[in-house]
């Protein structure tokens, strides 16, 4: 039995996502799906909550073999711990998948095996775009699985991005 | 007896946020100033401490009827948390005041009403331009109440907002 | 579709927290078991980390049909916003299970339905027996589900547990 | 004009503190209270929130001709910045009261006048005092001010603190 | 070249830590002191501030050949990254020293060397006596360096151990 | 006896902080020299972790004759305590010594000697003009003293900051 560990956002969980858990699912029997900056929420970057990403996450994977895990992961502010964090919040693991270069730096540097590939770029360019279609009205559904589309609307998710992207984070 | 909410980082107090007081007193009969990120303090987007803040407000308002509590609210960086974290800090209250939309979205979703007013935006606006006077070394206290001008005075406000202002936030 | 939610520390997961979950089962459709003290181990009072908790419940209730989230709730140290943070990490949930005091009075003033019952005080009285059994070199085994066992075998948690109580929690 | 400032918990403000604020008011034209441990909540030792405390204390000294500034405090669980920290939440003051002997020597260490007097015990006494008689049952209306009973009945406090004295603080 | 890592509180630095410190000089070629609880001062068990005892280290050692760094190590209330915090604060060191039941667990399970001695513990020991000493006014200096002595003097030590230590560490 | 003290990021150390540390050596004893923001570490801004810069400022000053200490100092996002912290953490100092506004505004307000001089903007400009080299690829070690090459090429420096400042901080 392997397990693999996912760090992402998540914001929302959306197709680039769920194609990398694919690809991943082909390497390890269970994944570890860690939600970073769980305890961010109301922001234009990180809009959701950490236990609406959870829905989203295993609302969107309840159909797949695969044997997964979605644990949020707080924010420490500071680097040098984050490994030994992120290992105590998780089911324990072989190997982990970013391409993000500070995470795979991180990983490199506590002796962790970790994996990339071009194409795991897709999640970060996408969680951009989703949430800019949101803010604008435009169609944001195509772009994630169909469960995250019914945990945004039972959340009046939409409503809140663009609530809260028209604050200019002043409340002088 | 009802009594209203109105935060606000009130750096300084000024006659914007003065007139909105002004307005609010026609609905309640008490009134909290919530003083936000209570626990910064000499920057250039919050120059003055909480308690000189108290100081600022308490004595512009000393001349109105209206009953007034002046609240330091430290920032929790959670924002959601941050409702229960207000009402945790202030006396109970039955209706909050605020322009901004994170506030608005963060108090609707906790079903607490919430009044807001085009012209609350002038307290925003004068915020910026009130600090961007002193540091210019313009003329800030047109804009501010003659208390205020007693407060910044004693403190040497203008000497330590002109001279934070320089720093390019490096200690390198 | 209703959902419930039952906190606990499960340091460790043991048959009085089975039992409790088993009779949950009987009101909701899912549950939510929010790991509390998420942030502390390696302590006689939370020896397991969060990750090994998630394991032990993930494990230990892998055959019921009940759907379960395990979900690591670090502590804040805040009681008054505890409530809002438990829901910002949790799957949105209609009814709480405690019989925990504090616990049962802080839903109750944030209007949540709380439920208890004479025979949940079984799994606050098994945590610390299981414990002190392990610590002495007792049988351990029997108070709690056969993944437990495997679990703890696994992270030589007997080990980790007997060394950290001969601790004076003084290192001077 | 001078301005004294008097830290307690205010857990809750009783006859001793006030008895206190009235030997105070002959030093001082200007009186800050500064309510300590703002942050905890819902514990037998700190049953009411800050917000609450700050009603207590307001309506208690609503007829005194003595200005008061009632100012939460968090704790930063740190001594060596407790002075500079209380000194930026406050309005600026000349002497501290207290008899609690850290107070004391942090105050001193800062070289800012600390006043006491053996008579300032009855405080102390009388704060545990209270609480056990509020959990107990007893006539605990006799040791507090008038305005302490009403917000203590309009928060059903009684009923917390009966409530929360029955944890075992482990939810387990 | 070769250097360890020695974890203490160092309140004081006393003679059980100066001969372990002899002891351990025999291993390596420098010699890292980890001061833990960096952040605590002021209360009995932590009478001085960080600072204070880098004095009382650098000093009682001057005259040692052994290269010797004295770093302060905040808590961070986190077991499970305690390892990684202390390596990120520290050079880099390949075995460490304690006979500290935790410390011991937490570098074995991060599969770093760690040394202890039966003779350790006279440092734990010694700590609790010398502080009761300074308490009651007993003979103290017989316990530590000379060194430490003066730092003691010059910061007016005893004066402040002794006050602290009337504190019912209530201040309501 | 004097000592001073000399705050910086020294991210890494370089000549400019080199000559500064000079100039400094006329005018006192001893020298404390505090590591800025030593909690972060692994991020183009700060790439060194605190112990990796002790390293540095140790091995550099090695064959000088002043007695030097080097000090992490945790950032804690409050400027209003920031003088009593950085007390907290060093040994005693008379006079400090910055160009950076913040910090100057901040020790004066406390009543302590600083120190500045025009030169010293070398070292702000010097610490990003290094870092920038690093991460492309051109002549940095020509900024440093010797010993700091040696400490960077042991712990893989170079590959540290080229990959991280590939990093979009965004894990999404």
């Amino acid at each position: 039995m392997s397990r693999g560990f996912y760090i992402g956002r998540f914001q929302p969980f959306h197709n680039g996502h769920l194609s990398m858990v694919e690809q991943i699912a082909e390497d390890v029997d269970e994944l570890v799906l860690g939600i970073g900056s769980a305890d961010d929420s109301h922001s234009v970057r990180n809009p959701f909550t950490a236990g609406e990403r959870i829905m989203m996450i295993t609302k969107s994977l309840v159909e797949y073999d695969l044997v997964t895990y979605a644990v949020p992961i707080e924010d420490l502010e500071r680097n040098s711990v984050w490994v030994s964090h992120v290992q105590s919040m998780s089911p324990d693991f072989e190997v982990a998948y970013s391409n993000n270069p500070l995470v795979i730096q991180l990983f490199r540097e506590a002796n962790i095996e970790i994996r990339q590939s071009p194409m795991f770029n897709r999640d970060v360019l996408e969680g951009t775009e989703v949430r800019e279609r949101m803010i604008n009205g435009d169609d944001w559904e195509a772009l994630v699985p169909e469960a995250v589309v019914e945990v945004v609307d039972e959340i009046d998710g939409i409503e809140r991005i663009q609530m809260i992207s028209g604050s200019d984070s002043d409340n002088s």
